[in-house]
């Protein structure tokens, strides 16, 4: 391919839209293009990275027994009904009526597509376990697309469903693929992915895994323990506290708190610690705004992933208004008004000597002994882990939290599928049963945008050999002088017949621009003739990381560029 | 691949929705399941045969130096008012809100996509030609969508959108992608696809070409002239009109033809050939109901893609009420009503001694001379051409009509898009001047089915190698017989790793089922294993198109079937 006729422009300047380094680059080195909020359009250097991704993912697929079929991007609503998804997700899922007034849906991922597809097929025990996967154009009408490939509506994902007769059978394949990823991720130069326990989320299942990159950029908190390898996504990880209650118990006395709504201003007006007092976050429920009120230690926070698990259903902040009982400011759990959903954080169990709200404007209340005055409390998991917090598996106080982008998920999705859309086998002993399925997903366009997220520098990404958009980036430098553009023309055919993926830049322009441009499309290697390196009879060949140098004799240019890409490609 | 796991269900009955026979087998094939009306799942062996085809349409398309990228299914509104196609697009367009409320379309084509990729990039003169091309889905939503994969609402196109700064070079372009269409199709298996004058449509544009694949199930009527090679979609093809003028004109004289409302009748009444009479068909416009009347000479069809073309709007066969002023059946050119669209074709273009309607209940005309009688009259050519009509290109009377497949079209489209959607470039001369584009269509599954239409026999497809989804079935017959399974394994594996793509047959069922399972998957070689087979120390192996038979020794069978493989490959 000759640089000069590379459809998409590269310049300098960062558009002031991007927030990720990846975007800005990605914008910049003319890989993609804005088409409406989450939408965009694809140059051929994204495209060749997108299909190198794709062709790792069906390889590994493909290795554990994966068939890679097709599901329609329009659905009929009727399957989404069946599994109850249709009323149960929110407007990220597009829902209209075609021409004759029949309500579809476009896929934002295909469970549903997939127990439709294999009803019929998987009606005997002896057909199982078997998994399907398809690499698809998908849709979510998500509210605050951003940072460009890495949070959009319209993307292309590799989805693939397994189905099994046991949970044994369904943990084997799962572990599988979980092995299939992370060769997946260390093919795709980003070996670093870690894999997380995570929240089922609206897929439902029990067991599910996030694989995550971590950069300061990523949306995910993600908690690690050092020590022992405990991995979790801050919606999922377990908080234990540390609660120790105080030998003695004061007494529950209402105290003047003026202008003390918040639990720093409260703290530091009666001079205790945030971890003294008992603080109340308040929620509504969507559908009713119903009102919902968590009370946790002062020092932690709400964990809504947690919160909706256990309500069952959708939240949002709350709008407290002047009519509703609560005291916005002062809530606390004695004498707190009725009509309102409460629930106790377990850091809260046992705890003494506690500051929190007297339900009263301008008053809060010392000397709160949970056991002693909220005896009917029950008290659940619903805060956040905290860094240097107590590791739920090795019990030290050990966890850090670090940001990651999610590359993957793998879920254990029982038979919620199956069940709802009355996909049945016969057992060995003629009995009927639902299969049990699992699923797996990996967005390739979020990929590549991640890998260039934590492969770049300031003048481009540094894309990793196996998917980036050629192998070798030829520059003729002064190729206004015959001898150059010969001799370069020469070595781009060589390279070209020996299979070498070459981008051929022989504009005649400056070298600076030349080497920017270069920057910019992230090609692992540069190979660069000019007058200076032909005097001396060799080609300048350099790595884009800088890891690489070589002058390499002009004689053999064409074997040992060729030779040096087939080792980084073996690596 | 095992066919024991392989996903997806054979069967023998006919599925009585089935009208065509590429939709049946591929139904009973385990090819495709019906997901909602003109939407299907694929399988596995569909999905290999689409790859393959994808394979050939990206090399080819490479080969006429097109740069693979993605333009989204998902389009803002905008880009297709600028185009001014959200308005006089149908239903076919899919237009939403998404959840923000701003008007959406899923892409049917991508002409408007296309110019907002490249709208920067192309300012310069320079820059051009050049041509992006995507393998994407797409969504139509189409009122009668029939025919298994024929016909459609969400379906994989390859579709290529061309730039250039002259109509020579336009045409230049043209014809090299006219040429890689040739070998994409013989690529495929199907080089008798010839290509056809068409209709522009709504893709704008001038000169056209449709791909056809000539077969009596095809929705497209095509004109040849065997004599001179013309060969145009009967839509686009021209009418030459055999009229002769008699001597004598004789007088216009109205006449009673009670109860003769069709030419056919009237004719049969008067005793007069439909060749000499007048016949009217009514449209309404869509808009507005307005009535269009065409007259024509009563021995030919109206061509409503001229009609519309001509007319610049869209029309439907009227409704003739009692007061619009025209009296169905009676209907005709002198003393029409006002208020209606007239228009004359140019078969009645000097005619005399015709019988048309009278405008009057129960009452033709006889006598009627055009030059005479409707000397205002304007002839167009609104009919279709008919067989042993007359050739528009060499004169001869040998015209022929087929019945064909269109499995791809390509458009040289002017500069309708890039003027309405204001892109420019500066020309050497330093003007501003708008690109002239070409845009060259494939849809894959389309193709995928024209071919196991025009390839195959009552037992299944038979797929061209280049595209089926295995290269070799093997069948172990007897698996059950240790020997025989022994054997069949290792030549599977031997098979396996030469690179041979295979599907295992090693299920203990008769050979029976065997064999029509095979049938059903149309892999061009079958290899036996069978007790008897290795008695005699060989392998069976045969074509599914029946022209290869072969008995391979057990000892070099790997070898030799891969021989086989290549041959086939090569040819």
């Amino acid at each position: 391919m000759k640089l000069e006729k590379l459809v998409g422009e590269r310049f300098k300047e960062k558009p002031s839209d991007c927030v990720v380094d990846s975007h800005a680059l990605m914008v910049r080195g003319g890989y993609m293009k804005y088409v409406a909020n989450g939408i965009f359009s694809s140059y051929m250097p994204l495209k060749r990275i997108t299909r190198k991704i794709e062709a790792i993912l069906r390889e590994e697929m493909d290795k554990i027994d994966g068939q890679e079929v097709s599901f329609p991007v329009v659905m009929p609503a009727s399957i989404w009904q069946e599994s109850g998804r249709y009323d149960s997700i929110g407007k990220e899922l597009v829902r209209f009526s075609d021409r004759s007034g029949s309500p579809v849906v476009l896929g934002m991922t295909h469970e549903e597509a997939a127990v439709q597809l294999v009803r019929e097929y998987g009606q005997s025990y002896n057909k199982y376990p078997f998994m399907i996967y398809q690499i698809q154009t998908k849709f979510r009408d998500e509210a605050r697309p951003k940072s460009g490939l890495i949070r959009v509506r319209e993307f292309t994902m590799k989805d693939a469903y397994s189905f099994h007769t046991s949970q044994s059978d369904l943990e084997e394949y799962y572990d599988k693929c979980h092995k299939a990823y992370e060769r997946i991720f260390a093919r795709a130069g980003v070996p670093d992915v870690i894999s997380v326990a995570s929240d089922s989320g609206m897929m439902g299942g029990s067991v599910s895994h996030e694989f995550m990159l971590l950069t300061d950029i990523g949306e995910d908190s993600i908690v690690i323990c050092p020590e022992c390898d405990y991995r979790a996504n801050m919606e999922a990880a377990e908080h234990i506290s540390d609660t120790v209650r105080c030998e003695v118990s004061e007494p529950l006395a209402e105290v003047h708190t003026p202008g003390s709504e918040t639990i720093e201003e409260v703290s530091s007006f009666l001079g205790c610690t945030e971890k003294e007092t008992c603080k109340a976050v308040v929620y509504q429920r969507n559908s009713d705004d119903k009102y919902i009120v968590l009370f946790l230690r002062g020092d932690l926070e709400a964990n809504e992933t947690k919160l909706t698990n256990y309500l069952g259903y959708e939240i949002h902040p709350a709008v407290i208004t002047a009519d509703c009982g609560l005291v916005a400011g002062f809530i606390g759990p004695v004498g707190i008004c009725e009509g309102v959903t409460v629930l106790y954080d377990k850091s809260l169990e046992g705890a003494n000597n506690l500051v929190c709200g007297a339900n009263k404007s301008e008053y809060h209340m010392k000397g709160l002994d949970f056991t002693r005055d909220v005896p009917s409390a029950e008290f659940r998991d619903f805060s956040k882990a905290t860094v240097g917090g107590i590791c739920p598996c090795c019990g030290k106080k050990t966890l850090t939290v670090s940001r990651g982008i999610e590359v993957g998920n793998i879920f254990q999705l029982g038979t919620k599928y199956t069940k709802a859309m009355n996909m049945t086998y016969t057992d060995a002993d003629g009995n009927l049963q639902y299969p049990i399925m699992g699923c797996y997903g990996i967005g390739v366009g979020r990929l590549a945008a991640s890998i260039c997220e934590v492969h770049h520098d300031d003048y481009g990404p540094i894309w990793p050999i196996s998917i980036a958009p050629w192998q070798l980036h030829l520059c003729a430098v002064r190729s206004d002088d015959a001898e150059v553009k010969a001799f370069a023309d020469k070595l781009y055919e060589e390279l070209l017949a020996k299979g070498v993926e070459v981008i051929y830049d022989d504009r005649n322009i400056s070298a600076g621009v030349m080497f920017s441009d270069a920057d910019l499309l992230g090609v692992p290697y540069r190979a660069v003739v000019s007058p200076r390196n032909m005097k001396k009879g060799i080609v300048e060949v350099v790595g884009r990381d800088k890891k690489f140098s070589a002058e390499i004799s002009m004689d053999s240019a064409a074997e040992d560029i060729e030779k040096v890409i087939i080792e980084a490609l073996s690596k």
